[in-house]
């Protein structure tokens, strides 16, 4: 299977990782193209005609099928899944127990928390209009959500966990609820535990920022 | 292991996949039963004491445990779970990380959407009266939906995503939120980007009656 | 890697299992310990620098990260993961496909159905004041529950399916929804099916009290 993939230099593959897994959909085979730097950890299976960009990051048990192009820097983590035909920027970051759609478009910088689950398919079963939503620049999306398809999650925009977002939800708004709603800019929250002055500034979270805390207390 | 399972004809079966797996619940072993024409994928365990009829597709990491009673032509895909002691019918679709509870029932037809959960305890933990819903001929339940135990989805019924449905839904209506309430006849139901004049015609999907798209706009 | 793990008398080890598997956080490597009678299921992985007690039983493709601490008797089943940092106390169950977030506690005694979902982060991505919440002894959280950064869930309360648990819920109460409201005292519930007369009795359910059914009409 020496020809199924291509991998860059410095990669690390765990036992029963499988890559360039062949496809039962009628395509030509290309192998998969993964970049330096991985890590990909055990069970992971990666399809062929898919491309991934350096420094991808996998937990276990991972599946990406084919014909996606993915940028540089992703995590994936523990039994996510990425189904074929989606787009993927840098530094995206997809947690735990995802299911991302086929014809989902995820922009730079993006953080998908465990267990969010992404539709495509307005009446189920039509083949004819499948298509997911689109999530743009750095927008976080929060545990355990439900994303309908074809809406678009703005620039920065947050979403709360348990939400179900039937709507396109403007950039650097955050939502809630089922259905979501808009309940606010994102640059107006507070930290509830005085941490950080804003978890917020411009369309920034704390990490990126490199926030220092104000104090420790309630840290972990 | 040769007398752990039964397998048919012309099955393909990747690495990793385990056939006939030894409940640890205290029933007398059976060989696992698998028709012919099933693919595999990897990492798959299919517990003794199953049946399975022709054309099983699985998608990787998927378990299905004993005491199941499944038909031909189902799709069940990558880290879904089928518990103990269910029915399933023909040509059931179960997509990407469902759970089935155990003593659920699922007519032919079904489809199910990525992220379904199914209870079967009206108040865990109770032993004695566990049973999951009944999912009528041809329902179609929308990702992340959680079901409620002993509740019906009626014949054709269409649940909206992200909905936690706590009664019994009438054939071919379609309901959403939490709880789910019935808003009205899938019939009824439009096209959101006019590719077709009808999502759903007697009961049957686009995709069951091959229509044609009436433009290709907004496809993918 | 003999001395990746230490591992108890009277264990089962499933092929495919991985014991004591090194994070790439940087932290000092310390082996597993798994205490005796465990029985691990297929694709299980189980990082180093975690501390489990005896009779620990898992389901297929389970991951357990680092720096656990977790008692006697858990029970985790399919696909489920408990990230890095939480304390599990004895006797608690994780069902299929759930993920506990670093620096959630359970308690002893704890049921989470399948599909359960934690969060730790109050506004992504923060890594200030990252911590789950704290589940009390024999609670019983129901299926694809979402459960958000730092609430209580009181000794013995009841979460509903499909419920956004937002704020501390109080000890003996039962709640529901999106978000979760009280809804009364678990004490005053009653068996749909008239199988039993009390689901809970002193904060104890139907099998801890090894309850007899008062007919068997409805079970299954």
């Amino acid at each position: 299977m020496a020809d199924a993939y291509r991998l860059g230099e410095g990669c690390t593959v765990d036992p029963g990782v499988i890559l360039g897994y062949r496809t039962g959909r009628p395509i030509e085979f290309k192998p998969a193209v993964i970049g330096g730097g991985a890590v990909i950890r055990s069970n992971t299976v990666i399809y062929g005609n898919t491309v991934i960009g350096r420094d991808l990051q996998t937990g276990h048990n991972v599946v990406i099928r084919e014909e996606n192009v993915i940028g540089d820097g992703l995590n994936i983590w523990n039994n996510s899944v990425i189904d074929y035909g989606c787009v993927v920027g840098n530094n995206v970051r997809i947690h735990n127990q995802i299911y991302i759609a086929q014809y989902t478009e995820i922009e730079d910088d993006v953080f998908m928390a465990p267990g969010v689950i992404v539709a495509n398919d307005p009446h189920p079963i039509c083949t004819l209009c499948m298509k997911g939503p689109t999530i743009r620049k750095g927008a976080r999306i929060g545990v355990n959500v439900t994303l309908l398809p074809r809406i678009e999650i703005g620039e920065g925009a947050l979403i709360g966990a348990g939400s179900v977002v039937t709507r396109t939800i403007p950039p650097f708004t955050y939502a809630y609820g089922n259905p979501a709603r808009v309940m606010g800019d994102i640059h107006d929250l507070e930290c509830p535990l005085d941490i950080v002055d804003k978890p917020y500034e411009n369309g920034l979270d704390v990490r990126t920022r490199g926030v220092e805390p104000k104090h420790t207390e309630g840290q972990s």
